[in-house]
């Protein structure tokens, strides 16, 4: 789907160069929605825009439980709270799921880029014993080497979420701007921005 | 209810501690269910402990979308990321909301506690206009003025989350801890806790 450049993007834009002193500025919260109708929440890493696009991309383990909440209900919001420029930014939308056995053959080179864009320890996280599982030490024991070459394993999920609304916080100035997506009768996204109450 | 213990509270008492020296390490991220079904995210300040609980207080605007969420689904889970100690406490539970209208005189004193905690500045917030509706800038030249003596004014809002579940994680050493919560049968809360795989 086209996108008309989204008129919040340079201010996040603008946050993520004030912070990127930061290591934690690339970090944000990521809520879903579990099967029992329960809130998660969960701090993720912000892995850049999809090209020529507004979208989100997050890498995460196929194994995790916010990939079953994400098939019974797609939706998330982001919370990013800036912590040197005391801006939020809250934005919600639709998350693809992208895992190796995607029939899309443009997804499934997203993922491989993505896989070889982050480094190779995060890339051995992968190949570790199932996350949220108990514990079991012997695990510890087996040394999981990888070959930097190797495209991405089966564990390896890229999230990509679509935003269709944006709900910017300002507290140094205390404004707030809400930014709600429409698509146009062309297939095109388009934006209006509105300022509201902090 | 009565609660043993909590065995997580002593470490999220020693990250408050050790991140200290950051304003932020106040702030974490709560998550809740909207009216259609999507999740919400946002960034509120942590107002301690409810007196001889484990059930953490915040303060917000009862004209704020989040009232209306929790009304329609009282869970939530907070999301609390520590900058400088690296660890995460994702914290499960149902909240109670207390506004003025509340029939429970303990409750009433709570919330008024909460109000007298908090700062002029915070507590003039409530008297502005409603959150999240359109700006209207003559709004701005209403000067407010509160009497510091003045009890709680009707927007004032507390809400407390009982805690059901927490999920720590510290990526210093990459442990991670899930702690379950259950009511035995004399009605106390007790805890378990298990290692899992980060």
């Amino acid at each position: 789907m086209g996108t008309v450049t989204a008129p919040w993007k340079q201010l996040l834009l603008n946050a993520l160069e004030s912070n990127s002193h930061l290591k934690h500025s690339s970090f944000f919260q990521l809520a879903t929605v579990g099967y029992n109708g329960r809130p998660s929440n969960r701090t993720v890493v912000f892995r850049g825009f999809q090209e020529n696009s507004d979208s989100f991309q997050i890498n995460t383990d196929s194994r995790s439980h916010k990939i079953e909440e994400l098939k019974h209900c797609p939706f998330a919001e982001i919370c990013w709270y800036f912590t040197d420029s005391w801006e939020q930014f809250r934005i919600g939308g639709r998350i693809d799921v992208i895992d190796g056995s995607n029939p899309d053959t443009l997804k499934i080179q997203q993922r491989e880029k993505s896989w070889f864009a982050s480094s190779v320890k995060s890339r051995l996280q992968y190949l570790g014993p199932n996350p949220g599982l108990p514990f079991i030490s012997e695990q510890l024991n087996e040394e999981t080497s990888l070959d930097p070459s190797a495209g991405p394993v089966g564990a390896f999920c890229l999230l990509v979420l679509d935003p269709d609304q944006v709900d910017y916080l300002n507290l140094k100035n205390n404004q707030r701007v809400k930014f709600i997506s429409t698509i146009r009768s062309d297939g095109m996204k388009s934006w209006t921005s509105e300022m509201i109450n902090p």
